[in-house]
Formats: structure tokens, C-alpha cells, sequence
């Protein structure tokens, strides 16, 4: 097995054209520039809209990417579907493909589903997919899936399959979750991502591995600085910088806004487009997070629209 | 426009084989079935585990039961994903095969989205689909895909799309949800089926065109009675008796206990197979479910395995 990835990674926001397409030579471009910015590529998450493409729009991308020389042992992309036929297609094309790892959620349309139902999904992507290179990194978001990766979850596949299960992203928000999960299994060489960097800082102090977020999309450099340096004297200070750019975002719908700064820095217009459901910020809301974010300082060098 | 669906529908439950795949044949067979039994086709439910399914297994299955001479003027596929472009390959093929209607969930996986989202995605689905014979049932179930259909939602949707906004399947379970549905459009062309057969009665009362609901898979012949005969002197005493067949397959998981049930009627141990995150029925509980079955004097005249 190669290098695992570590660092800072960005659930990639998926650019579409006005009749809602993808653009896939405006997301290899915003790829390099996070590359560029020593951020891995999480693609196809919550933030990419992921699952408002279909399972070949998604694979076309990857496909697209790794055309345009982008490394393969940089990207962690999602490939946990609803259907298990589709989480394996994906999962198989992606280990295909050299990446690095999957990050899976798990089916999220029945809801109060058992860890033994959940278990058995995983269970038959591992066997189907059937490649020794195949890491998966289990998706904690239950606010958004409503179905929970439970810790009894992860022993279970840990135990089943260690080659495979190399880690997690916890983008449950709740701290204890995130420790309780580092201090269970991070000795064990499963590695967790906390899913913000507001617990960057933590969770490097903890035996994480750094962070798969949202915000690394608009604020990747400043991110990376803090997990590059978060033995240094002044990582309190990085990560008390972090968490004002992030608590303006966080204050409305997060892909749309961090879709209309993208459209503002690289003034390309339809970086604001969206799928529905969601829906772009409306004139107000784009002028006070503009303007918020000016205050903050807040820009993004070197993007390209 | 053709005369539109009505009568009780059946979520049809999908048949796989062993290893998961789906079984066509058997699929085929118990549509027939159902059709025997007066029921129509509302193929790739929730009960159907349609959303465990790729799309293009399903459109592989649509396709098997046309060519098998199903009518199509009898069903009414679920044809709404998270994806967009799902949602309109689904569609359009439904369409293009003359199937009267399509059920259709909202996107699903973001939470918390706006009525305006909604709103797109379904304006999107009409406009790109652009056939004047769909008619889309807008599917309200909100306790599993956690993003209701407002009433204002179904108002606006069919202020704009009053041709292609055909119905409604309330499965909320919430009769004054119904009601409000039924009083509030019913009126308006706008078609109401409740998705259970508890309120098949009540729904016919107050302007119902009959029921989509689980239990048609396994009950199909009395739940139809009730709907022919909801006027008759014995109406209250046939809803008696479905209640009764219901509420023991409620006290179970209801998709692994209809498939038990089918697999033990139909001798076809196959037919208990569910795919992940379901789980089938273990040992003690089909024990119980067969029994309390029996004890209702249930069973399953016709059915083949």
C-alpha cells in the first residue's frame, strides 16, 4: 500500500454552466488552483452537489481530471450512493483510476436503518469492488443522511476489513463524536478527517490527520497553513483566523455562498449556478457576504474564473 | 390528455436473485399478478427499494414489463431522484413508453431546502421532459425523504404546469395533511391518492381516486373490494378488515415482511432477499409473521414464485 493521503482536502464545488451542465474545463482549473494551494481534492461531497449528478456526470469529471494531469493520489472522491450498483460502478472506476481513497456515505433513503443493514452495504462494495488498493474513508453526516456511521460500525468493518476501511470524514460537528472516534481507533491506522477545520487545530492535537472542509474551498491556503503548522506558537491564532472567514460563510446556505465568492474572485458569473434543490443567494444576501468578507480581509489569489 | 389512473396501486416490490441482481422474470410475473388483482403498477416506490436501484436498472426492468405486455396506461413509475438528470432520463423514458403517470419524490439528500428549490427542480424535470402527456404525481413523504410537499408548493406547481401536474400520493400518514390536500385541490383536477389503505375509505369520501399503499403488494384483491365498494352498507366493515391484515405486517419491517410473506405464498425463497441497508426478516420473526398471518386467515390465492 502507498502513502496514505493526509492533510487538508476540499469537498470540490462542482461548476455548472447556465443550463445547469457541468463544466468540466472550469472544474479541472479550480482543482489545479487547489492543488496549487496544497489542498487534495475531496470531489464529489455534499459541497460538490454530488448527488445532484447523476453516477456518469461523475465519472466523467473524475475521468476529465485525471485526463488533465491532475494526480490521482490526491483525490478522495464520494462515491457512496443510495444504490449499492452505483457505489460500486463508482467506487471501482475510482480505484481504477489510481485515487487515493473513497469517501463513502453510506445508503441514505431509508432512515432508522440497523448498523447490520449499513454494515452489509459496505460489506459488498469492499467484495465487489474486490481491488487491494481500495481505501475507504466512511462519511459521518448524519444531520444531512439522517443515517449515522456509529462507532460499533466501525470496529465492526475495521475488524472485517482492515486493508480497506483506512478512515473517516466526521462532519457531525460534535466534537465528542470526533474524539471519541480518535481516541477509539486512530492508533489502529484509521484516520480521521474532522469535517471543518474548526476542528483542525483539535483534531491534529488528537491524532487526526487533518481536515476535509468546506471552507478549503474558498480559503484553502490559510487552512493548509494551520495543519503545516499546527506545533507552532501561534496555531491558536491560525485557527482563531480560520473560524471568522468560516462563521461568515456559515452564516447562509454554504454552497451557494461559497459559490458566489468563487463567481466574484474569478468574476465568472456562472460559478454561481446551482442545481436545484438549491438555490443561488439572492442580490441582498450577495452583497452583505461580499461585503462581510471584505472586511474580514478575505480574497482568493491566483483563482481563475 | 387520456382518462387518468385511479383505483389502488401497488409500490410493486422489486424481486432480486441470490447475488442481488434484480429478477426480471419474477418481477414480470408479479405485476401480472397484480394486475389479476385489479391493482396498478406504481413500480419503483419506496417499497420497491427503487432509490437501491441505478437507473438504468430500472429503465431495464420498465422496458421488461412493457415487452412482456403490461399495459403501461397501468402504471405509474417513481421516477423522481436526487439527481436532476436522473429524474429526466427516468421521466422521459417513462413517458416515451406510455406509462399513465409518474410518481415523483423531491431531490433528497440536502435538507432544510426551500420551497423555490423544490419548485425547480419540478419546473426543470416539466420543461426538460417537454411532452405534453406527462402527468407527475408529486410524492409526500416526508418521514423518510425528510423534504415535505407544502401546499403552497403543490399551489404554485400547479398554477404553472396545470397539464403535467396530475396528482398527489400523500404517505405522510397524517390524515389532516390529506384532507387539507383533498379540500384544497381536489376541486382543481388534482388527483389524491393517500399512501396507505387506512385511508382508503375516508380518502373516497372526500374526493379520493383511490390509494397507493404497500400492502396492495400482498393484500391486492380485498383492498381493491373496499375501493369498488366504497359506497356499499359493508364499507366500514371491509376497512375493518384491511386495517387488520395491515397492522400485523406493521409490527415488522414492512418491506422484508411483504417480501417473507410473498416468498412463503409464492414457495420462492428468493423473493425474501432485500438489498442493502435493508435486512430480511430472521428466523423468529417470519416464524411470527406466518403465524399471525394465518391467524387473519391471510393468504395469497394465484401468486406464483
Amino acid at each position: 500500500m502507498s502513502q496514505r493521503i493526509t492533510g487538508v482536502l476540499s469537498p470540490v464545488v462542482t461548476p455548472f454552466k447556465a443550463d445547469l451542465s457541468p463544466d468540466a474545463e472550469r472544474f479541472v482549473r479550480q482543482c489545479k488552483w487547489l492543488i496549487a494551494n496544497n489542498v487534495g481534492l475531496a470531489v464529489f461531497g455534499t459541497n460538490s452537489e454530488a448527488n445532484s449528478l447523476s453516477a456518469d456526470e461523475r465519472m466523467a469529471l473524475l475521468d476529465k481530471l485525471v485526463d488533465a494531469g491532475v494526480d490521482p493520489a490526491r483525490m478522495m472522491p464520494g462515491t457512496g450512493c443510495c444504490a449499492l450498483t452505483d457505489s460500486v460502478r463508482l467506487t471501482a472506476h475510482a480505484v481504477k483510476l489510481g485515487c487515493a481513497g473513497a469517501l463513502m456515505l453510506p445508503p441514505f433513503y431509508y432512515k432508522g436503518v440497523s448498523d447490520d443493514g449499513v454494515f452489509r452495504n459496505y460489506a459488498e462494495i469492499v467484495e465487489r469492488v474486490g481491488d487491494a488498493r481500495l481505501q475507504i474513508y466512511l462519511y459521518h453526516i448524519p444531520q444531512v443522511s439522517q443515517v449515522p456511521i456509529s462507532l460499533k460500525l466501525i470496529e465492526r468493518l475495521l475488524k472485517a476489513y482492515p486493508k480497506n476501511i483506512a478512515g473517516t470524514k466526521d462532519s457531525s460537528g460534535d466534537w465528542n463524536n470526533t474524539k471519541a472516534t480518535l481516541d477509539n481507533f486512530a492508533g489502529d491506522g484509521f484516520d480521521v478527517f474532522p469535517g471543518s477545520e474548526t476542528f483542525l487545530l483539535a483534531g491534529m492535537q488528537n491524532g487526526g490527520k487533518g481536515c476535509i472542509s468546506a471552507t478549503a474551498n474558498v480559503n484553502p491556503a490559510a487552512i493548509h497553513n494551520l495543519y503545516a503548522n499546527w506545533q507552532s506558537a501561534d496555531a491558536e491564532t491560525l485557527q482563531s483566523g480560520l473560524d471568522k472567514v468560516r462563521g461568515v460563510f456559515q452564516k447562509y446556505p454554504m454552497i451557494a455562498a461559497m459559490k458566489r465568492a468563487i463567481a466574484y474572485w474569478s468574476a465568472h458569473e456562472d460559478w454561481a449556478t446551482v442545481r436545484p434543490p438549491l438555490v443561488r443567494l439572492d442580490a441582498a444576501q450577495s452583497k452583505t457576504l461580499l461585503a462581510e468578507l471584505e472586511e474580514c480581509d478575505f480574497s482568493m489569489p491566483g483563482l481563475k474564473g
